[in-house]
């Protein structure tokens, strides 16, 4: 019996296995049934067939870790997912209520149902799927899944580091978000990082009467708005000392993989909400994907409500974020930025308010391709390759901290509605899900370890 | 019988007369008791000797106007005040209720007792002392009170532009205001007039992820932030075409009445709130009185609250003042910023929020030296003159429209609160500005129309 069929005969097992996850609430940012989802995933992997299953207690929620080992001479796949989900609310909004999964147009709805419960357990479902037909797994798997994502992964970097040993393995597999809008699927390498700071200027102790201290009392408005200026020319530069030192350009093999990805203006402008943007293809991915941002997330000073009121405010605050290509170190970034500040505006204070690196896997790992064309197989769609993501993942720890090629593959459709209301899955995607992984599993045990990190340096 | 005695001698009743106007409602901005206060003008007006009363109508509420002729060949003085006051929220911080006046350690404490009932009735009672200790008055004198100068006194320049033969004057005169804050009288000759803009950017229609869509979004704020720089040098200097064409450098006259002003640095920086502050005297004032601001009263854009929130916001507004001196026309300026703005980002919108024109009385006029004086005389006090207030007032009605001198000179002691909870004015300073207001009519009288407007080029 082939992966499909045994998948088509357990359908409705599946799909109960999912469902009785997703009535299980493990909101991570207000503690509620964490640890008895964590049990849950502990049983499906035991179900599954995974003889060494385990909780690792971290400062805060718990990681549930398992792994299979096959042989020595296999490769290692590691897949990394998430048990927890985001609170729910606005609950109003729920057309069913949130943690009671119900179907409808082919779509399941629940909270976490895309994000991430039912591409995690896809990957479970996929390994018992895997010994229940073949008898064993072709290659060792090892599975980490936190319930700490949806509140900043802040325990991940420190397991990680202080489990590098048992976490060895030959790449990272994690299935995370939505497909592309276009509807087809698509295997990422790697994320932007991000600097989160907040700059304060402080005027006078108080506001003060924008006619009797006019010219007279300093407006903090404007000390700011220098400094800004001073950071980023017109053409949106960044002047920052060493700021763009170690932007890596993108390699012939990445600039192939741009062009090749679908792109819809009309479709773009719509997302975005601004029917004025005029972007190629290369440019567009190019600025997704390999250059780092700049952006003021919230510029607050004086007053803001109806009409006039005449002030020279006391104090101003920006606030932004600054998204990190590979090689970006935001600690780094954040020094420069620091000395940039004092430099020319030593009387604004500057505070890091996060900070989480970029990370990158090379396009040219024989594994990417390996792992495109066993998507393509399972979702029977055109499957594309992007270098990078335009958001942050904690996707450096793999590639960072336990130094080995990370691929992201999203199982989810693109109108998921992750951390939203109405969140959802098309039932279909789960099915292939479980199949995608599979056949993951035999291409890559297919290989030697060696062959998975072959380098290629064009396109097939 | 002289001024003094007959003022001493009515302390009770005169103090009575105040009380009773306290008593009376007449908050502008919410329509509460204005006409039952103009109508206790009106009694006022008659009980001092004055004939002709009227109650003239506007759009909104009433001018008292009242004038008593003496002679053709008399000057006239014509004398504006203004019987609205302000709203006494927050009410839980005042000590005794705001329209209830009350004595407490010397001071009158009640709602308008500063801000203007006070000092206006000096006015009406130093005519009423003037008729009963002279039987007449010395000079022609018309009063001009309005009900709408708390709500900005839209009416008034139409009302004055309307009844310019009937407000024909040689000079006016106006009691508001605080003393300078070192406790000494002083005769102010001018206002900087005020223009009041918001700038509007809008970015996309919603705001975006600032990682999906980091480079692609246009940020709002970035395009605010190049236009407010490309307005104004690091130094605060204005590049508007044509902002400072107007602008009048100080006269010898008025350079050397700033430097016979009162100043100290430390109380400067007390009342400003920032120590950091130094300034030379000529400096401080020169800044105030002649040079115009260029101020951000507000700027908000994108996220405000704790810590991050990760976005491109989608709209960016900042709210200006400026204020402006003799002899910018606020229109013109409003012309000429939005034709900037409109060439250098033609996608931000302008508003015009609010305007007023600036006013300024030459100081070589005979009549202010003759008002100082008569000041002095009164309360016993050194006495200086000042060109321009650092804030706006509707003083150009006069000098502008009318077109004649103006010199306002404040009764109210330096911490009379006004606007404020706890507004009140010290009990003296009513009588003294009785007496003042005899010793001006007094002394004008004493000159011809031509001596009255004779120049001088010196300080006595």
């Amino acid at each position: 019996m082939n992966f499909k069929q045994h998948i088509e005969e357990n359908k409705d097992h599946y799909l109960n296995d999912l469902f009785t996850l997703l009535r299980q609430k493990s909101i991570s940012a207000q503690n509620d049934g964490v640890r008895d989802c964590a049990a849950l995933v502990v049983g499906k992997l035991k179900e599954a067939g995974i003889t060494h299953v385990e909780i690792i207690e971290t400062e805060d929620h718990p990681v549930v870790y398992a792994e299979q080992h096959v042989s020595d001479d296999a490769p290692t796949m590691l897949i990394y997912g998430h048990y927890d989900v985001q609170p729910p609310d606005p609950l109003e909004e729920w057309k069913s209520p949130p943690f009671e999964p119900t179907i409808r147009d082919g779509k399941i709805y629940a909270r976490g149902v895309g994000d991430n419960k039912g591409q995690m357990l896809a990957q479970i479902l996929a390994a018992q799927t895997y010994i229940a037909t073949a008898g064993e797994l072709p290659l060792n798997v090892k599975f980490v899944f936190e319930g700490e994502e949806e509140i900043g992964s802040k325990n991940l970097p420190t397991f990680v580091e202080t489990h590098k040993e048992k976490l060895a393995a030959d790449f990272v597999y994690t299935s995370d978000g939505p497909m592309l809008s276009s509807g087809n699927p698509y295997v990422l390498l790697g994320t932007r990082g991000m600097l989160y700071v907040e700059l304060k200027a402080k005027g006078s102790d108080f506001d003060n009467h924008s006619g009797n201290k006019g010219n007279i009392a300093q407006n903090p408005a404007w000390k700011i708005i220098e400094l800004l200026q001073s950071m980023r020319d017109d053409e949106g530069n960044i002047l920052i000392e060493g700021f763009y030192d170690d932007v890596e350009v993108p390699t012939d093999l990445e600039r192939q993989l741009l062009e090749q990805l679908p792109f819809n203006i009309e479709e773009l402008r719509e997302q975005v909400g601004d029917q004025r943007i005029d972007l190629s293809k290369a440019d567009y991915y190019k600025k997704l994907c390999f250059e780092p941002t700049f952006n003021i997330a919230g510029f607050s000073s004086g007053y803001s409500g109806e009409g006039a009121k005449t002030i020279i405010p006391s104090e101003a605050t920006v606030k932004m974020d600054m998204r990190l290509v590979n090689n970006q170190d935001p600690d780094e970034i954040f020094e420069r930025f620091k000395a940039h500040a004092s430099k020319f505006a030593p009387d604004i204070t500057v505070a890091k308010i996060g900070a989480m690196s970029p990370s990158r896997t090379s396009a040219d790992y024989q594994i990417v391709e390996t792992v495109r064309e066993a998507t393509e197989r399972s979702f029977e769609r055109k499957t594309f390759i992007q270098p990078s993501l335009g958001g942050s993942l904690p996707n450096h720890v793999w590639t960072n901290i336990l130094g080995v090629p990370s691929v992201i593959v999203p199982y989810a459709n693109a109108d998921e509605a992750n951390h939203s209301p109405n969140e959802n899955l098309v039932v279909d995607n789960f099915y292939k899900g479980i199949l995608c992984t599979c056949e993951v599993m035999k291409a890559a045990s297919q290989m030697t370890k060696d062959e998975l990190l072959q380098k290629r340096t064009t396109l097939a």
